[in-house]
């Protein structure tokens, strides 16, 4: 491997959200894929849109934002009770199987977590998950979202490593193009089998799970 | 009314995208639903997505890769043939019923389109519709989608009106909301009773059919 650091986006590609989605089931029966999908979508969104917009928010107030809607939408009642429970829930979220196995056999390169998640919810995250990291960037401090350039700048800065020796590794197809576009190489961890985005830009490598990215 | 112009959004709000609709069920029986639903939802993130990626493409290669990818996600065979069938239809929308009424009525206001549409698909369609304006504005010139500020910035420019005095017209909440972030009077034609998204902002009005911003 020529790449001197790997940096990882943390929702659904260190972290599995299925456990969020558990929680959605138990406060609302029958309904947790309708409200997860929205969600999920609107969270996005918001931090698109936000962006654009020039009205940047973190990322803990955009997620509940987004769980607010989704509920308007769906006409399901969300008390503060079941939205803190709710985001307790991504302070707690367990790695992927694959995630400690891999982790421990990259010896000589630095790793990172480069995330849109606020430092109040990666922190304790991280924090819970045990993962050794030599920088933990949060968009936070650039007070954009992802994919805009100037977060993808924040880890060659933090990691003192050229952005041409950087590997980035995410899950969201949009995220590894945006990191594409930025210039590092990048392998998109396809795990539902999508199809590629059409935004003009195409990973290096494409793999199923994440223990792959060391072959 | 004290304001000096109206701006309106084309796609959905002067123009009816059901045509176009109609066209997906005829080549994708039973799926122009989802189809047209997917393809609506990868045009606009994907217009987010190139912006914030600083890679702007004109809305016109936009939307024939936010249907390849749709077609892509859901199985469906896309030609060439379809593909330019379906964009021709772009060409020639109708405008919502209320919609002549309405610019009939206006008087003493300057009236304008605002739109993502690149000038190869704008110029057609206003020319079939029959609109008068006073100016017809493409985010084409400054290189990035809705809702950046820059995009609204183009309003009074062209027509030499104050945003304090520009109202904006949109069938998009996240539309108005960037509308009404940037500084304009602003209303949301709500057509199907959506809820109102979450972030930060609120419309000046919220009517359920174009005619009723008259009183």
């Amino acid at each position: 491997m020529t790449l001197d650091a790997l940096v990882f986006d943390a929702y659904g590609t260190l972290f599995d959200v299925h456990s969020v989605m558990r929680r959605c089931e138990a406060f609302f029966p029958g309904r947790h894929a309708a409200l997860s999908q929205l969600w999920r979508a609107k969270q996005l969104e918001y931090t698109w849109l936000r962006s654009l917009m020039g009205r940047y928010a973190p990322f803990s107030t955009v997620t509940r934002e987004a769980l607010a809607h989704a509920c308007d939408a769906l006409g399901l009642e969300l008390t503060v009770e079941r939205m803190e429970a709710l985001m307790a829930e991504y302070n707690m979220l367990s790695t992927y199987t694959d995630v400690p196995k891999t982790f421990a056999s990259l010896k000589g390169v630095k790793k990172a977590v480069l995330s849109n998640g606020s430092p109040d919810m990666l922190e304790p995250l991280v924090a819970h998950s045990g993962l050794e990291l030599d920088a933990l960037i949060s968009v936070d401090e650039v007070g954009i979202f992802k994919p805009a350039p100037q977060v993808y700048e924040l880890a060659p800065k933090k990691l003192g490593v050229a952005k041409e020796r950087i590997g980035f590794v995410s899950s969201n197809c949009w995220d590894a193009l945006g990191a594409k576009s930025f210039g590092f190489t990048v392998f998109w961890i396809n795990r539902s089998r999508a199809p590629l985005e059409r935004l003009g830009f195409a990973p290096e490598r494409v793999v199923e799970r994440l223990d792959e990215i060391l072959f």
